[in-house]
């Protein structure tokens, strides 16, 4: 049995963002960084993925820090996948000035007798990668499969990208990109045709106004925590999910009220991760701080 | 005693809407219109506002179907107040089309001794007019006196807003016009710098997406009631005013926990109202369907 009860796939990158409050180069950020740091709050993580030469060791030593497995972050010749991006306004949606795929592109992930997480979660990363390592895990030994995704694969991979969906059992997506898969204005429509696609259930994401889960028959909408100020929003959908899978591995319940309480746990640490760039508010992050802030949301939201 | 706790002045409109759904001409709306209406569930509510000569008889009588005071639903020669909007993509903000003012620049509300309201609210009207109404009703007789506003008249009335808003308990406002009175991206610090103007208590709505209470110091976020499908967004805002106000005039308490209960009242009436065009639906609401709602509601924001 592997030491690793999750296991993610997505991408590690060095970004560059702008923000109303300032302005970051070599920002260490990537679906699968944001997650598995944020999982590694709940479980210990199995991280695959590619960096390239470029590759800080003063980033592999920041994923160090936490329970997170570096076997399969393999390194390859060539430069670490780059995303470039700018917040304006509202700070609810990233303009994507440049995104280099650089190494991604020679990535074939390989994982081994040993590898056998439980849960294994695809982030945001092309969805051959997605098939390909979900065809390299044991069902029904994994006992649920997540995925994310964006408008970029929903645009250029479909077909392969409804694979994937027929296959999983919850899908964590933005709410622009749900209406972009199913072409449906209301959110709660858009999340039964994902269901439709394959998996049971279903989360939209819906940046500062929260999250609606869609599990089965039953619906649950959650708001954001309100923060006072948001200082960089990018990683907060992958800090969420690493937050929900990470609650659901640590528990192996994957009933309506417990992935309720999964997202209330990915919604907090999502709050933390807005406060500053890249990981660093995650860095200094204590589980006593998190408990309180899960118990200051939930007198927030009651009624 | 007047025999009306709440007073409300704002528009009375025929408009012209277009959503994705269908187009309607002549819709009876105006923000005083559906916040009677919704109000009008809790308790009996005068209603002050002017139409033109157009205004057909059947509106008036729609309006008659509930315990709306008429006496100061003034006609003046020439036309009612026209709006004529659109609603395209995720129907959270409309487009305007046309507006004009009509009878309305010649309005001026006569209150009498007999008038008296408990609360009063200040619909999305020029703000020249909700001061004229705010000036004729007595102090602390009138123990509560909340508004709403729009991006025009923060745009063209700013001094004059700025003197309704210094003498009121409550501003209900939309996210954008929020952050448009105060230049604050965050929803929670324009609050706070709404209640430097003058209200302790600031509503922020965010269409589908909820809306934010602060209320002194405290915070209380929630979301919208989840629909499948919203055919016409138009008066939601106003019916959700409606909702609040109908209950804090109905109970007398303004404590942060009943303006949060008036809150999930609110946001159920605005619920109902979007499933039709104009006044429709709210015309065949009972008070059971609405404890319903209500109360499957909180089962979906539980957590």
């Amino acid at each position: 049995m592997s030491k690793f009860p999750l296991m993610v796939i997505g991408t590690v990158a060095i970004d560059s963002v702008e923000t109303p409050f300032g302005k970051q180069e070599q920002v260490f950020g990537g679906s699968a960084s944001y997650f598995s740091y944020a999982a590694s709050f709940f479980v210990p993580v199995n991280l695959v993925a590619v960096v390239g030469a470029d590759f800080p060791d003063s980033y592999r030593a920041i994923l160090k820090e936490r329970p997170i497995g570096l076997e399969h972050l393999v390194a390859l010749p060539g430069k670490t996948f780059h995303w470039k991006g700018k917040y304006e306004g509202d700070l609810n949606s990233a303009q994507t000035l440049a995104t280099e795929l650089n190494v991604l592109t020679e990535f074939r992930p390989m994982l081994g007798p040993a590898d056998e997480p439980k849960l294994l979660f695809l982030a945001n990363i092309d969805p051959e990668l997605q098939l390909d390592v979900l065809n390299q895990v044991k069902r029904p030994k994994c006992r649920f499969v997540a995925c994310d995704t964006m408008n970029y694969w929903i645009g250029t991979k479909l077909p392969v990208l409804r694979t994937v969906l027929s296959r999983i059992n919850m899908l964590v997506i933005n709410d622009g990109e749900a209406r972009l898969l199913t072409g449906s204005g209301s959110l709660i429509r858009s999340a039964r045709k994902i269901q439709s696609m394959g998996p049971d259930i279903v989360i939209v994401k819906k940046g500062e106004h929260g999250a609606i889960l869609v599990h089965g028959e039953q619906i649950f909408v959650l708001p954001a925590y309100p923060l006072e100020e948001v200082f960089d929003p990018t990683g907060a959908g992958d800090t969420f999910a690493g937050g929900v899978m990470g609650h659901l591995a640590k528990t192996m319940d994957f009933s309506f009220e417990n992935v309720k309480t999964a997202m209330v746990q990915g919604a907090v640490i999502a709050s933390f991760t807005v406060e500053r760039f890249g990981l660093e508010r995650l860095r200094e992050l204590g589980t006593r701080e998190i408990e309180e802030r899960i118990s200051l949301f939930r007198k927030i939201c009651k009624f």
